[in-house]
């Protein structure tokens, strides 16, 4: 995922703040759950929220990821396509179908 | 972010299950704060942690994240451009270089 | 854990405000979530944080664990006390001293 | 909140495993996110879950919580009550009541 474009974007960003320092694997994932929680706090009290707020906290949280994925060195694309196929042996169709249950009650 | 490849196969997966039904919004938030936890658990007790373990739980969170943005109808690159266009006018250069001081404190 | 006191004052202080209906479990959970995030960002960028501010935001998590265990009708005392009973098992002093190791891999 | 026994026995429990080293300010605030997140887990995909599953998992976060005032030095009771004390303040009765607004929306 990501284009190159925003991929380069981020750096620049990063880069032009010095930021890369404190752009650590430790600190981006951190980054990554404080941000979910901010995105949570859209449904706190209402399973229905605002789509602006939700999108712009899922924008916070999904930069952090970018950052973390660049940091590892690994393309988002295809991270998500690889956990996929994982998640597909998991998840058979046959047995899943309809169902929210954990695989290992499957 | 995130090819089109990556979206297909994405609802493709979802749609062979018929899981749909339980990716509404708020479900994919709190989904997305669980796998942040499991992303957060490979650095409990060290600020080092297995890359490849970090990866799989980065897959995680991106998977939902992506799942989200499909439901909310935003394309994830676009929006993550977007908020770096905001944050840039947060944190000038000048200001904020070298700094991992908030905006409101700058 | 939780004086009679401080139950009591949660109570009337929910009370007071009919905020009971909000209150359902998985309301709580979520912003027992969302403190937790607040938390953390005390720690985003440093591994050294304000006492004060951490114990505020603490006070905050606490809070609405204290209003969960309430409303499931369970000691918070008590609850801690038995899952200590668990992990001592899980955890044997001479496999686990010294070590931050999870049980399943002792 | 926590009586002397709990505190006492949570001392005793580390202490005898020599964990006090593992138990910083920072390492307990992700734990206590990490355990949210799975106290979040029960909630998933349902708005109704297994309350002692539920309970498992707030004794989790609880016990982090508690380890976390230890450290600090501050007394988990009295932390709730003072906050308790703001945020009353924050929320008027005749303001909030029977509304889950934030209060600066109040």
């Amino acid at each position: 995922m990501a284009s190159t474009t925003v991929m380069t974007e981020l750096e620049t960003f990063a880069g032009e703040r010095d930021w890369a320092q404190f752009h650590t694997p430790e600190n981006l994932v951190k980054s990554i759950s404080i941000e979910a929680g901010e995105l949570l706090e859209c449904f706190q009290w209402n399973p229905d929220a605002d789509p602006e707020r939700v999108t712009d906290e899922l924008a916070d949280v999904l930069t952090y990821c970018l950052l973390l994925a660049q940091r590892l060195g690994v393309d988002p694309d295809q991270i998500v396509l690889d956990k996929l196929a994982k998640t597909r042996e998991k998840y058979p169709v046959d047995r899943s179908r309809g169902r929210s249950t954990k695989y290992d009650q499957l």
